[in-house]
């Protein structure tokens, strides 16, 4: 499994640069002044690299919404008890949350994936895809929270979302969480692979109040210590197994997968962006394939993104998961393209240039 | 006509508040941690209060691109020749430029209004409204931009476009400009309403160098100077009048308008936030109306909305005017109503809450 995984990694290239000077030609001859459009010129360009070249695609537009349970909840992180992941599943099948309702607004597609709730495997729904590797986590606090063969095979199964939506013709990918107690691994995470202090980097998640955020910290921290070994040795997938969740290393298999087959992966909030740092430490050309959805609410999540380099295209103040961000961003990816295919150059339009 | 315009100002009220709390309570109740959707929720409960109770309505949504000149291009205060604006319209009209784009993408209808560009009449088009008022505005470095007359005129225009909008089921407006040399009017605007200093607000526009932002500051500061009367009366209409622009009191009339019509007005960038200064001195309450779109990349227009206390939903480098940055904010109102109105409350889902 682990030779499955390598062969995944070494098949994911860098974009070809050589093709920007043509693109940004393009963008700078539409009528408007040159750069005007900000970020939406970025994104236009950034998608015609990875597509490989001109008219770049936003649509069709996915969503994977990916449902994993904690055992670290036993610690008190979380003020929703566990139950609630697989109530938000159903909840996303039955088309009542939030990101059933701006991913449908932002004209993206939906489906839920199943990598690891508690309870037993749900009923078949053509929108689920049931790829449970284990009912939750072990708690991170006590022991690593996977095992190395859990791990790949949620890595293994978001790489095979990616490719499904490929299969489909797929353009664009979204991230998205589901997991009771998933801000404390996703913090643990930031922590052991970018050297960021607990104290810093714990936030309220669902809503802890302030003694609460300190007590997840010693959390994090005790996480941190029982796994030292593990994060000692600098693995990318040793620290994923042992402070990371079934669904954010599925998310990771998930953006891996869309860098190899060049999908513009929009990545939401906390809980995807702490999967992007597993990515990106397991292979560094990711980062031509990803765009920062939002900055999250979650106070973290400014220090990380800054500590990465990465400018979120959003600040809306969110802080709900399930990829509502990602869906958000993807009409920020369709704007870009359609900048980049349907405006009329200086030339078309008769108008004269500032030259 | 300012009797009419007074009359206008006069049936301007503020929002009922006390139908804030129903709608809180509403979006409490829907299945996410309290607030977790953030400016999302604001925009929801803004909405709400706007159209005087539940179920807002985000659609039909219309963005209005006003089109004006300005004697003061004379001095040099643009990289772009006088004529481009009436190319830009022709643009507009031929579906080319920016604006189109993104409002189709959004979702939104584009009209074109000549409220004071140079040149004799457009062509009769179905996207056109013909209503100029002058051929641009006189060289306000060297007097009054508009008579009192021309400016009431370009105001009433705005009303009208609201009301026609409104006949027509339009619930929510985009404001949007074209107007070679337009940042200069707008910049003299903010600096006499808000007492801002010109060195510190003049920008670079659509392209200038340095040492030409520097010629546009004592450009504008020669304009404050001539004008030092009229600034000096502190009267909203007498200072648009004195330094403002065809279209900028065209679009001030339509936020003025939109007020009095209860349709919620995404304000674009730096001209359009001009309009809404003057708008908002004429009368406070548009406040509750009126969303700032984006941060626009032209430096004057953070100090102007930290002046004002307003942050803008989006900020992503935009500073091509046109009401582009409006169009990308429509969407997020639709998706602000889609989650007031279409996501299932905790007890509709069976999900248990963090109480």
């Amino acid at each position: 499994m682990r030779a499955k995984f390598n062969a995944i990694l070494s098949v994911i290239h860098p974009v070809d640069q050589s093709l920007a000077q043509a693109a940004q030609a393009h963008l700078d001859n539409l009528t408007k002044p040159r750069g005007s459009l900000g970020r939406l010129e970025d994104l236009a360009l950034q998608l015609c690299l990875i597509q490989g070249g001109q008219s770049p695609k936003a649509d069709p537009a996915r969503v994977y919404t990916i449902a994993g349970d904690h055992g670290v909840v036993e610690e008190g992180v979380s003020p929703f008890p566990q139950e609630v992941t697989r109530q938000m599943v159903l909840n996303f099948l039955n088309g009542g949350a939030g990101i059933n309702v701006l991913a449908k607004t932002a004209g993206a597609d939906l489906y839920v994936v199943d990598a690891g709730s508690k309870g037993p495997d749900f009923d078949e729904h053509p929108k689920l895809i049931r790829g449970k590797v284990a009912e939750g986590t072990a708690n991170l606090a006590k022991g690593p929270a996977m095992s190395m063969d859990q791990c790949l095979r949620a890595l293994l199964l978001g790489v095979e979302l990616a490719d499904r939506a490929q299969a489909e013709g797929v353009r664009v990918l979204g991230t998205g969480d589901m997991g009771i107690g998933n801000t404390t691994p996703s913090t643990a995470l930031y922590c052991a692979y970018l050297g960021l202090p607990p104290e810093a980097m714990t936030g309220p998640g669902a809503g802890l109040n302030k003694e609460a955020v300190v007590r997840k910290a010693e959390v994090i921290k005790r996480g941190l210590a029982v796994n030292a070994a593990a994060v000692a040795t600098g693995e990318a997938l040793e620290i994923l197994a042992a402070l990371g969740g079934l669904e954010i290393a599925c998310l990771a298999g998930l953006i891996l997968g869309g860098a190899k087959n060049r999908q513009l992966v929009c990545v939401d909030g906390f809980i995807s962006t702490a999967a992007l740092v597993a990515a990106w430490k397991l292979c560094p050309a990711v980062a031509d394939y990803v765009v920062l959805s939002h900055a999250s609410a979650e106070p973290g999540h400014r220090l990380a993104t800054q500590t990465l380099g990465l400018k979120p295209l959003l600040d809306l103040g969110l802080r709900l998961g399930e990829g509502t961000g990602a869906a958000v961003a993807m009409f920020l990816v369709r704007s870009a393209a359609a900048i980049y295919n349907d405006m009329a150059t200086f030339a078309q339009a008769g108008v004269s240039t500032d030259a």
